[in-house]
């Protein structure tokens, strides 16, 4: 820990810039939106930026909607080691209370995006997002993805990794759905595979859990990660008053 | 884009001003309010005022809820050539991402409703629009328009187009329903169409996309599009409920 | 007008205090409040404060999270005149538009609250009141009242005027329900009969249209208001489940 | 009063501090939180931290979003004496009104949670909660408790005292509910039946009331609120469309 502890203290200028738009700054801002959108509620989601050859990425188990930017970690992209370790937090007065912070356990699918070009991940645990996985379970079965089509916000999903543009109100929105493991690491498997078998996505479903969304940026992983609740709300009202998903 | 740049570097004046009633800063105040309303999400939706000669538009694919007065395209309302493009906004710190600000895809179709002397128009993509459309296409079929009788908030529509005052509690309001099609700007001649043959009527509905809303001014279309958002999330509650709209 | 007009600059320190509990003050700060709860959209609902001889009644038809105290009429409560009148309100930047302030549609009903000791009256649109009331009579008639009982937040009522403190958890809870009409001071009849029907009330739901809450000050008036409203939200969320509101 | 007067006086020290985290401070911070969250509305709900031997609680009865650090109670946490108690707080202008501040009703639920080592306890009006226990009680009766499994946000719900970390997704999460009384503070023999019933759990569902909850500091007492009412709010959601709690 004494050399985590020396990287950190040589490394805060990593984390400290007065431009509202460095990555560190942005994903407080980011998280505290999401806070208020039902996305991070009780520590839960996440989100992190690469930004050059660095990858900022938010603690685990902090309260995401008071995240401050030195609680950041940071990480060589080239390497995947740690360029700066955040310092253990004290909370809550004198009370003798401190969380050791640890990175995300969101990481290595953090990484897993970041592999393939991403510049901004997000993890929700949107309730919208766990019901549609698990009504298309019952109706479709573990195999299905979810499918929507002719909606006008679909508009807001990008048409896959090098193509330009996004989908058309005519085209069908498909969103692969992986099942939840114990522990939120193994995921990252489950998670490469969909993201071979549907090239296209940008966005990956985990059952009874929430969502992974990213993007080339931050615009377009929020615009997209937005644009898919959205979609992910509507549905469920659908299903509610016996209203299709698919014409 | 030599001309455009230049006329943005001329016309600057046209959206700096310290007056936060001033329609480039009320654009970005009313779309953050829109955004926590659920109206805009994912960059959906939008809002343009007319003021005097001067029609300003916010840019397409945008974060709503971040908009800037600088950020706004300025047309003159008699030739719609525009006086004033934005610059290129470049965001999210240093990395090399940024969006070549287009006008909104809704131009025409705002356009549409200044053309009929509206002084504010606003571009919803609320749930409750969708739904609401889905349940008439559903029970009454695809040349039905939205109806709704007996509920005190009708009051909050105007009665029509030279007309005084609004609606009465027992008179019952409609709202057209025009299809969806692929491309907005391919919406006009559809939306033309119901402002034609509902003359009275200053919201039309698009089926599976969201609503056009406009008014006189700020005031009346913000309190309209207000007004109807309520009737549709309460209609869709009635119907949950097996409560009819009409008696 | 030229009266109206004297009286209003002679008694615009009726209204300027920079006292955030005046309740010129007030009754800006709680419809603010009262719009993030859905309560005064579009313009609709309201709010009136009666301080000693004096009472503030909000105008009609004005976006009531922007109310600003200048905006306030003053009543003297005895003789029931105007001891202010608001100025015209201009507003959106320099376009040709105005709202000649007019006094609150309510303000009889507010009125006759006041008459029975009252320091504060709400006037909400709430959905969820108007859902209650269009579920009541169908399930129970058109002369039935609302009935709800052991749910904690009744705690939050009063037990009527004149008696001290507030119902219990075994009480049961009536909020007496009268049909709406086409002018709102057509209500005031109606109103002061359930008034005097249920003497034990401080609210009154009115079918298709919301409720009148008041209370003998803005801390009773409030607490009842948001009370009522828990009640009614979570009245239709059991309904949709088919809990019983009785035991 | 005159010695209870002299203590307030004496014992200011006791809830004035610049520090945010301050106890006094960060009771009001939370209280208006959760007003946002709907858990304390209508003067409802309320928090209460215990620092080495001081228990701050908030009084009874008031606008708890509107909560300021001199309305503190504080109690001595080994005598259970009032260390201070607040001033009467007069309010809303120079009316002649006036609340003579008392404790929140739930202090001896909260001893009840601090005599087991919290630092911290949260009583919540949530709806969600509210119609949980509902539903439990219909469909598995009276005895029953709140059941659920596989869903990620479990893992923000502590193992038990005395046990290092969380619950994993495979586990059941229980959370026993006890029936309403008609004073909240006979509700303590049941609460501390319920704790040593279940001696893992750091929550109590209230039948038709609501949710206690504690933890061993301020992070884990919300982080655990929030985890449940997501738990609730998604359980409730899931019942309307007929999707089982437990696989």
């Amino acid at each position: 820990m004494a050399s985590a502890e020396q990287s950190r203290i040589e490394n805060d200028h990593l984390v400290l810039s007065s431009d509202p738009d460095h990555p560190a700054n942005l994903i407080c801002t980011l998280c505290a939106k999401f806070y208020t959108l039902g996305w991070v509620t009780g520590t839960g989601g996440g989100c992190s930026i690469r930004h050059n050859q660095h990858i900022f990425v938010a603690p685990s188990g902090v309260q995401k909607e008071l995240l401050k930017p030195t609680d950041m970690f940071v990480m060589d992209a080239n390497t995947n080691t740690y360029l700066r370790t955040p310092q253990v937090r004290w909370s809550n007065y004198d009370i003798p209370y401190a969380i050791a912070l640890k990175p995300s356990q969101c990481t290595p699918l953090f990484l897993a995006a970041f592999n393939r070009g991403a510049g901004c991940t997000i993890h929700s645990h949107s309730q919208w997002a766990v019901l549609v996985t698990l009504i298309v379970e019952r109706e479709f079965g573990k195999e299905a993805c979810f499918e929507i089509e002719e909606i006008e916000q679909i508009k807001g999903v990008p048409k896959g990794r090098g193509k330009q543009g996004n989908l058309g109100y005519f085209d069908r929105l498909r969103i692969p759905i992986i099942e939840n493991t114990a522990q939120e690491e193994d995921l990252t498997g489950a998670l490469e595979e969909a993201m071979d078998a549907y090239p296209d996505t940008y966005a990956v479903l985990v059952r009874r859990h929430g969502i992974y969304v990213w993007g080339d940026n931050v615009h377009k992983a929020k615009t997209l990660c937005e644009s898919l609740d959205y979609l992910f709300q509507l549905a469920v009202e659908m299903k509610k008053m016996g209203l299709p998903w698919i014409k």
